[in-house]
């Protein structure tokens, strides 16, 4: 007499699309969880028959590791394939290795005999361009040739990457997150993470980030991640059948994508936790773990140039932001063609814009050691030159320094603006490591200014009791990281897993309290300005139906503000238990478009028995129509446990479908706060909600009717949720 | 019309008492949330009134963060003074330092100008007490002596401590976790988070560890944070008249208990999470992560000999288990004493047991550098000792590494038998110090065999590959350290905070992989034989009504086949809306202990139209017939908008209580899985839950009926669930 456990053996066999959900739709939590514990305890009672039932229940038992294990490395080895591929496509804008075509500066330059210590980055064999083509490696005249084509190789990647996103997959744009979190939240986007999204993703993502366009890759390999866990999940129908049960893999899959993004598998962990998953039980939390752990060491095992440091240090990471609309935006191709030309034209007389953005960030985390080369470490030498080089004494700036201050600045200003327009464009891309290079940049400059300060005026009283002379007592690269993990907590609104993220990055536990207080500070200040981070808001630009859980709803509206019917509307669309005929039915499908029916005891007592799917309902009328004898359109359709009374013995056979009917719809009562009905569509995730009087049927109340009630309490268009 | 609203309108002011709890009773999370909602609302319109209010709004959204500021430092404070006491008092029942006797042996010396570099821990000021007493430091005598004192001073601890938490707060004793993570899912135990639980379990927590009993100070140091919680939570109308913000203010308190006790922020974080909350929203994640930090360095501060690497390795936790009954649990007094001295009598002449356990797993977890004079170090010396530090290769075992894996042996013994005796006993006391320390000596006792093995085969098979001789290729310390991880996640179940702690423990992310892998495997292992962890285990066999968010229901039983009444049964005690007269009432309330009733249209129809509690039914009365003319026995009760139709003038007045009536109880069909049910009750936090079939009111579950017929489910005894 379940209702469910009896919808499911009528409906596994006979119908197997019964169960699915149509596109753009959103899914029923509670239901997907008691299907899976039928298919469970199914399970149970077969493994008792046989040993290889037996057998099957324990491989069904443990496929949740074994799909996290094939997810850690698949995503690690295609970040590591993507590691390999931007180092080598991001060199060859600047030149070629003569020995072997397909390496990189900087293995060109290992595997050469002639390299010395002091010049790693210079051997005959990595020839630049002009070098190549001219034999001139010096003058105006081969700056201007290594100019222009470090410019034509970069319009050519972005070409070839905005057409191949434009032809094959046009899901594989953008960062993905704000998808994945409404995906993860229950709705359904067929395709997003599919195996052609996986392919064009990872290879277009390759082409972006080598381009030099001012974008990440970190947020790309998250939808990549989860598209390796989608494709994983179609191997074992425990997960495949269920949509519940799918997105407990995609949020571990998600963590193993930033695991490798970072290398920081417990960052992963917590981003998938705090960022992005909606329903995150305890088991996923292991699960997650377990495939972040997978991910983070297969990457490491891959990459061959990768010291410990490297790899963590290897990271950029982004968030998306996409317009809805723009005048560029109708021509996406010329959109990024354009852009990538500015960004190359301006990017490259500047070393510091020139360089891979990870790049840019290391040098300005490290500090000036006894060794550095960088112009950024140019400080004139005081004698008192012979201690250890981690207690290097603050120094005045040299030449160097000053004019590396002007071209960071100048960097700044140009990553800042151009990030901006990179963002939305129609090719993958993040913001992660964009945003960390604009706080690592800005905070390198208030470090070596407040360093000057404290040198020069070490009489200050601020610096008085800290700053004695000859002492190290300003460290800008500290300053730069800080100010990389404010501006990202700003963007991100992330905190706890930011932190985590930012010591797996640097490997130090020391530097916890200023990244704190920096995450603290960035995030107050930013929630001054509006709640939501960069995910929130590109789910409401695209109105998504997504249930934040971490917006509350305060305002004192009650359920029967928000049901539907309104009151000038026509009355809500119910069939009855016993009197309806499969004609009605058939014309109430046909007029309205509603995802499901209430079915009642008679139209005069409203008493509510039950819910029917609108897509169980088509599918049952019309299979009745073929198989069953006897059912014709004035056939009654009844729900009843017993047959209705017939009143003639000419009638119609009746059809039964008591099945397909749900016993235990959900039901508030129309004098319930709606600040509580927004509780219960959260923490159930629920699809709709019936609404009762004294045990009679008023109306319904469906996801999409809360979010925008939602919006409309927030001043907002209730039209922009555009899905259901 | 909102009836929570109106409900505070109405309860708010003229009985203060009405909207909290009786003692050992379960709060319901939608309410409070809902009375949360309508004091935030109520702050923002009057902020709007003038500047006062206005300020007034401010501070009270600043609230969160003051408490969490003052729960931090508090916290770390009482830390820091419990380790010093605990240094002093353990040092105490060795010996005296003449220069101030409140000087404990390593301050003693640290003072001293006579201590050399090699013999830090000899001074001529530290005195042991034969020698104080007797003059002579050598010979049996003074070895006997010594024992004897040594045996005495924990008698007296261990006395002062069972004395103190019988006669002045037995809430003190144990660990305090499971009630905490029963207070946290809701229930309510007065004075179990008091200022005299408070005030007797720090001092009371000194005397155990001084002790020298099997037991660690970190279960209980959660419990002193949540109670120094639940203290600043008084000064905060917010918190204080709240018990659902409450929960939120004790959940970060536990974090920061954590955090002191481990010296581990995210790992204290990750615990309230994983383990102790219950109701963790995205806001206690951010708060807690600030209290923890804040507790962590106020604790950092006040330590006067902490390094960090101290700091961090003064570490112990504990999990709490205890007795329902046993024949010495009657004499809880006795059942100390006669633990103590048994403990005294056999650790003393055992040197790995006689020193405080965090002081034995942190001699087991180091390596043996160059200088290390430990005994588990007496390697025999190769020729190539010129190596660097952490470069020293495997060695032969000289014969003070046989007697110390001796020594060992007995002391993994004695600490397995003598930990599963200590606890239970009526003081405070934590069971992750020993676990740890139980598996840190398996580990390093495995890791000594492997390393000897592996220098003496270095041929075999599994050797040849990673291990020349003359290589340092075991390193014994890291076998003890996965050792304790292992040992503490089969206890607790812990998994992903178990790896922070360990590894903020010990300050390297490098040894992640062998800290997960432990824990992944002794998690699988623990589950093999049985699912709960101790904490579970604890709250199962008090009877606490504690539905865990882990345990799957997964039986196919229906609402119906749970809610009361059941078929034997008489009907459920429900009141009309219009015709249940004042006396009929209070004849109800008399005859009935119910928690609340339902009321109905008419007991015909048996439309259900809200709930009352019998709390407020009571309160409402009784000042009715105080304080309202008219109201008598005879009156009727009415729950309508409009009063019901008086038959004679001669009447008495009716008594309207719409007021109280809650209009939006929540409701399930019969037919509903009770899958669904366990899953409703766990994520909105009910009460209890009424039954309908067609509108028609069936019946009702309770939060207690839910837990016994889980119970039921699992053969257990139902009888075991105590409290409602």
């Amino acid at each position: 007499m379940n209702g469910t456990g009896n919808l499911m053996d009528f409906l596994d066999e006979p119908f197997p699309d019964v169960g699915t959900y149509e596109d753009f739709h959103t899914i029923d939590w509670l239901r997907e969880k008691s299907r899976d514990t039928d298919r469970h305890r199914k399970i149970t009672t077969k493994s008792k028959e046989s040993y290889w039932e037996l057998i099957k229940s324990l491989l069904d038992a443990w496929s949740g590791w074994v799909v996290m294990l094939l997810i850690g490395m698949l995503t690690g080895t295609l970040a590591g394939v993507i590691d390999l591929a931007v180092d080598w496509m991001t060199d060859l804008k600047e030149g070629v290795c003569l020995s072997a075509f397909y390496y990189s500066h900087e293995q060109c330059c290992w595997t050469s005999n002639e390299t010395t210590f002091d010049d790693r980055d210079k051997c005959p064999q990595w020839q630049k361009w002009a070098e190549l083509m001219t034999g001139h490696s010096e003058g105006a005249g081969a700056y201007v040739l290594n100019y222009f084509l470090y410019v034509l190789w970069a319009l050519l990647f972005s070409f070839l990457a905005v057409s191949l996103v434009r032809v094959f997959a046009p899901y594989a744009c953008g960062s993905g997150i704000p998808e994945i979190k409404t995906i993860l939240s229950g709705f359904i986007i067929r395709g997003y993470l599919g195996k052609w999204t996986l392919l064009i993703k990872t290879v277009t993502l390759v082409l972006a980030v080598s381009s030099g366009l001012s974008l990440g890759k970190e947020g790309p390999l998250v939808h990549v991640a989860c598209c390796c866990g989608n494709l994983f999940c179609s191997l074992f129908s425990k997960y495949s059948k269920n949509e519940g049960k799918r997105r407990e893999v995609l949020s571990a899959a998600a963590a193993a994508g930033v695991s490798v993004a970072f290398g920081a598998p417990i960052g992963g962990v917590l981003f998938s936790l705090e960022e992005v998953s909606y329903y995150f039980p305890l088991k996923t939390l292991w699960r997650s773990f377990f495939a972040a752990l997978v991910a983070a060491f297969t990457l490491r095992a891959i990459n061959p140039f990768g010291n410990s440091r490297l790899v963590l240090f290897y990271v950029e990471y982004h968030t998306p932001w996409r317009r809805k609309t723009t005048l560029l935006g109708k021509y996406p191709v010329l959109e990024v063609i354009v852009i990538t030309g500015i960004t190359a034209v301006l990017a490259f007389p500047n070393p510091y814009t020139r360089r891979s953005t990870s790049e840019l960030i290391s040098e300005l985390f490290n500090d000036c050691g006894a060794l550095e080369s960088s112009q950024l470490c140019d400080y004139v030498n005081n004698p008192n030159m012979s201690r250890p080089v981690d207690d290097i004494p603050d120094r005045p700036a040299g030449p160097g320094v000053y004019s590396a201050l002007w071209q960071l600045a100048l960097a700044l200003i140009f990553k800042i603006v151009i990030t901006i327009f990179t963002f939305g464009m129609k090719i993958p891309s993040g913001l992660f490591i964009p945003s960390m290079a604009v706080g690592a940049i800005a905070g390198r400059i208030v470090g070596i200014a407040v360093e000057q300060m404290a040198y020069h005026h070490h009489d200050w009283i601020i610096f008085k009791n800290w700053c004695r002379p000859g002492a190290d007592c300003v460290t800008p690269g500290l300053y730069a990281m800080v100010g990389a993990a404010a501006c990202l907590g700003g963007v991100t609104r992330m905190t706890v897993s930011l932190v985590v993220i930012m010591f797996e990055l640097t490997g130090g536990l020391e530097y916890i309290v200023p990244l704190m207080a920096a995450a603290v500070t960035s995030k107050w200040v930013a929630d001054a300005f509006g709640k939501e981070g960069i995910y929130e808001s590109h789910i409401q630009l695209n109105g998504y139906p997504y249930l934040d859980v971490r917006d509350e709803f305060t305002h004192r509206t009650l359920a029967t503000d928000v049901m539907r019917p309104r009151r000038s509307e026509p009355p809500l669309a119910v069939l009855t238990q016993d009197s309806t005929t499969v004609e009605d039915v058939e014309t109430l499908i046909k007029d309205t478009d509603y995802n499901g029916f209430p079915v009642v005891v008679s139209r005069e007592s409203e008493r509510l028995i039950g819910f029917v799917q609108r897509r169980e309902l088509t599918v049952a009328i019309k299979t009745a129509r073929q198989k069953q004898d006897g059912v014709v359109s004035s056939s009654v359709v009844y729900f009843t446990e017993d047959n209705p009374q017939v009143a003639e013995a000419c009638d119609p056979q009746p059809l039964k479908l008591r099945r397909i009917l749900n016993l235990s719809p959900f039901t508030v009562t129309d004098h319930t706060p709606m600040e509580t009905v927004v509780d219960i569509f959260r923490k159930l995730g629920l699809r709709q909600c019936l609404v009762t009087r004294s045990g009679r049927l008023l109306g319904i109340i469906t996801k999409k009717d809360v979010l925008r009630h939602m919006a409309q309490m927030m001043n907002q268009d209730p039209e922009s949720i555009m899905f259901n």
